[in-house]
């Protein structure tokens, strides 16, 4: 079956088909684990390397910690590990040894360790032992590393077993500097969304049920997937004196008394790649915005005509010298000149399937003529001839724009299915309940439409009120930083309330 | 006790005390496992910018692999896992339950899973799925993963039970295509320790007897450390058909025939950073070549007199902003501008133990006479004056050429201390059993002299050999590539022998 026709019958099958077609990860034979190819990984690579940047710029150094963590510190923070306890990898020992030809675990260890599903505790470990006085502070510090999360649902990206990542984790000596912080850093992930991404997002605040395990306030960023489910892009989290106090991360302050320090945290995975797919792919298969294209332009001789073989790659070659002198965003571009011995077609719908942003065929008729045919992937249909009457300057000059209005038109078409889908319309819990029991993520047909909105209304607030929503199946994405004020009625209890909130199914 | 006075009477204690004052990790109370803190992981960070592009422009690409590898992968390969078996940890759990107010592992799992001590296994299993015709081959690619082996004498850098490394792995459709790419990847090793860490090498092979487990070949480089021990820097395994044939990676050859692939893999690790410091500190502390330091210029402002703070800093910052037109080994020059409220002379010892290559201060005294103060940290106590009449342009042109000197000067000097401390006159079992019983790596007391010297020499390849080896406390280093082909004497068996092998105290 054609992409398209998946896409409108079955998302998530559409999702996984992408990929494979994209060829950027496969499920793995490591049960629940996945295999990040080239493609998805050189995309990864570009997400670390921009964000990389902007941690460094807010003044954030990287360091190493263990994944192992004892056993012994999860019982120190109670909500933390009610959190996690469900879904933590265990090392218990820490030898093989062969039983009547068959390999068996031998050596228990003293105390089982824990594979990281984050690294609060650990961290907090060294904080303690890094902090003295307020002079210490802050201790502003990330790290790119892989965590372990049991999951039994797991999906490509946006749910795997293991995971890559990088979790930032700051210490401060009071309260505002490290709320701040904490918002300083949803504001560089959401920087990175939607300038690097062309993901836009919705910046809030997560209700008490589901905050991280542990912290005071989560703060997050929330993406519209393409069949208006909502994709938690990342979180950062005011953890107050909570993991301060459990691991004794004390300073003595200005006034000269002991006192504890005010804690962050923060990260964003390898799951933004599973947002970015289902924020940009398309009938064809992948998309990538230039900015976190690992080629941006991929030039693909024609080399059908074996003579002329020989003529088609020099020209091609001089084609990609040329583009040596392209820039973008203030990187120079990045050219693939794919010059594998496979017929042309089948490698343009290749790249395109890989969503490549521009592609360049060169063939006999464009050697003849002296100019090239080339694609934006927004438009794949769409043959662009350029005809080079003074060598390549003026197409060379031309990349730089034709990436950005690729980079802006990506954003453009997102933020517009963005603000096209938030219903503020649904005032009274009939109607709401109405619209989420009808609004199967599979049963509409026109593809043009997301499938199911976000709604903005009002919450109470009330316990309650979260039996409803796990049967509806949605939750509250997020209590915008915006609020108006107004009193109305709770879309769930019907009762009085002023709290705007976001509410929507979710990945 | 001064630094100095260490590194000759205790090197290890001496090797402890340059990651201390240069705070680069630190031992965790993760059992056996490090904290890599900034300044050495943003060596780490230098070594992997560096490596990572030299691997990219040798045809890999980067991907990613799962850490838990199913217990059954490791039966396949018996020398494999008789290699490793000793060492792994074992996750037999995937959650933990709170009984009698103690959280204990639940969840058994059906088959536990390894935490990789190294890839072949599961990415054998990947290149078994992709690997169908000979057009599939070569599949070459790369991982950047932390790994563990459970070490039981834990020392940091040089044997955490967690590491962080690189490990690349190829298949190929025929035996010499195999075996030069896992020559081409030894000299890719060689170039980065050579020519970036400022560390020169010994290439060659490893004995039978110490081969990676499963490999048909082993290479590898080793350096010599200023105790005169060997440090293993790097291996580059050629696997045969070994992996391919345990884990089914078979493709259809040209002439239309079934075959097994051809294997390489090949690593280095965090473990390089010790190498490092090994061969570049001294009584001050840590010294980082220019291509690896995270910041390559200091500039500390001596900001005793409050009331000029204010101009000393502005001076400061300008002459930070005249050095981003800096550039060395293609890539702008690293500056940081220290400005935290600290004693100036304490700043200057704080970046002379960490081993930033230039060390800049700037007071009120330079102010006046529009100059500077700067260090070259391989003779630190030499205060170069500058003279600024034109602003800062004739000195930032100089940073190029200061930084190059001080990156040959390092790499000669260690290749001097090579040259000289290879023996090639011990000639008989009588006096290579001498010579290393009495070699005891504390006794010498001339800091200038390694402790220890490689020996190169005869080796008749017996198995009865290797208890002598093993009861001098030596190993065989290397069979380097270029044999003098001359027959002699082993110096161990005392048999007549042919091949020329280093031998050595190793780390």
């Amino acid at each position: 079956m054609a992409l398209k026709n998946i896409r409108e019958e079955n998302y998530p099958e559409w999702y996984q088909n992408v990929i494979a077609v994209a060829d950027m990860a496969e499920v793995s034979s490591s049960p629940g684990c996945m295999v990040i190819k080239p493609w998805g990984y050189g995309i990864w690579e570009r997400i670390q390397r921009l964000l990389d940047e902007k941690i460094k710029e807010t003044n954030h150094e990287n360091c190493y910690f263990p994944m192992f963590i004892p056993l012994s510190y999860f019982q120190k923070e109670a909500e933390h590990v009610e959190g996690f306890a469900k879904e933590m990898a265990v090392v218990t020992h820490s030898r093989l040894t062969m039983v009547d030809g068959k390999l068996v675990p031998a050596s228990p260890l003293e105390e089982p360790l824990i594979v990281r599903p984050t690294s609060e505790t650990i961290i907090a470990d060294s904080f303690s032992k890094w902090v003295h006085s307020y002079r210490d502070l802050p201790v502003m510090i990330n790290q790119w590393a892989n965590v372990v999360r049991w999951e039994m649902r797991p999906r490509l990206f946006l749910r795997t077993r293991e995971f890559l990542w990088q979790e930032g984790h700051t210490a401060h000596s009071n309260f505002i500097e490290a709320e701040k912080e904490a918002e300083t850093m949803l504001y560089v992930y959401k920087d990175l969304c939607e300038n690097d991404m062309a993901m836009p997002v919705l910046t809030g605040k997560k209700p008490e049920y589901d905050k991280f395990p542990g912290a005071v306030n989560t703060y997050c960023i929330e993406a519209m997937m393409q069949d208006g489910r909502s994709l938690q892009a990342g979180t950062s989290h005011f953890l107050g004196q909570n993991f301060a106090k459990s691991a004794d991360i004390k300073f003595v302050n200005q006034n000269n008394e002991q006192e504890y320090a005010y804690t962050t945290s923060w990260g964003v995975s390898t799951r933004l790649i599973g947002g970015l797919i289902m924020t940009h792919a398309d009938d064809e298969g992948m998309v990538v915005p230039p900015k976190l294209a690992p080629y941006q332009v991929v030039i693909i001789p024609l080399l059908k005509d074996k003579a002329r073989e020989e003529e088609i790659l020099a020209y091609a070659n001089k084609l990609k010298d040329a583009l040596k002198d392209a820039s973008f965003g203030g990187e120079k571009v990045r050219v693939k000149l794919d010059n594998r011995l496979k017929d042309g077609v089948d490698k343009m719908w290749e790249w395109t399937r890989k969503g490549a942003p521009i592609i360049i065929e060169v063939g006999p008729k464009d050697l003849d003529k002296n100019a090239l045919l080339w694609r934006n992937r927004l438009n794949i249909n769409d043959k662009n001839t350029w005809k080079n009457f003074e060598g390549f300057d003026e197409f060379v000059n031309s990349v730089s724009d034709k990436l950005s209005l690729i980079q802006n038109t990506m954003f453009e078409r997102a933020q517009e299915r963005l603000n096209n889908n938030i219903r503020t319309d649904i005032k009274t819990p009939e109607e709401f309940r109405e619209y989420f029991s009808n609004s199967n993520v599979y049963l509409e047909n026109n593809k043009n439409a997301p499938k199911v909105s976000f709604v903005k209304g009002k919450w109470c607030g009330d316990d309650e009120t979260i039996e409803t929503l796990k049967e509806l199946r949605i939750t509250i994405r997020a209590i915008p930083f915006e609020q108006s004020g107004e009193e109305g009625v709770c879309l769930i209890s019907g009762k009085k309330a002023t709290l705007d909130v976001i509410y929507a199914r979710s990945y």
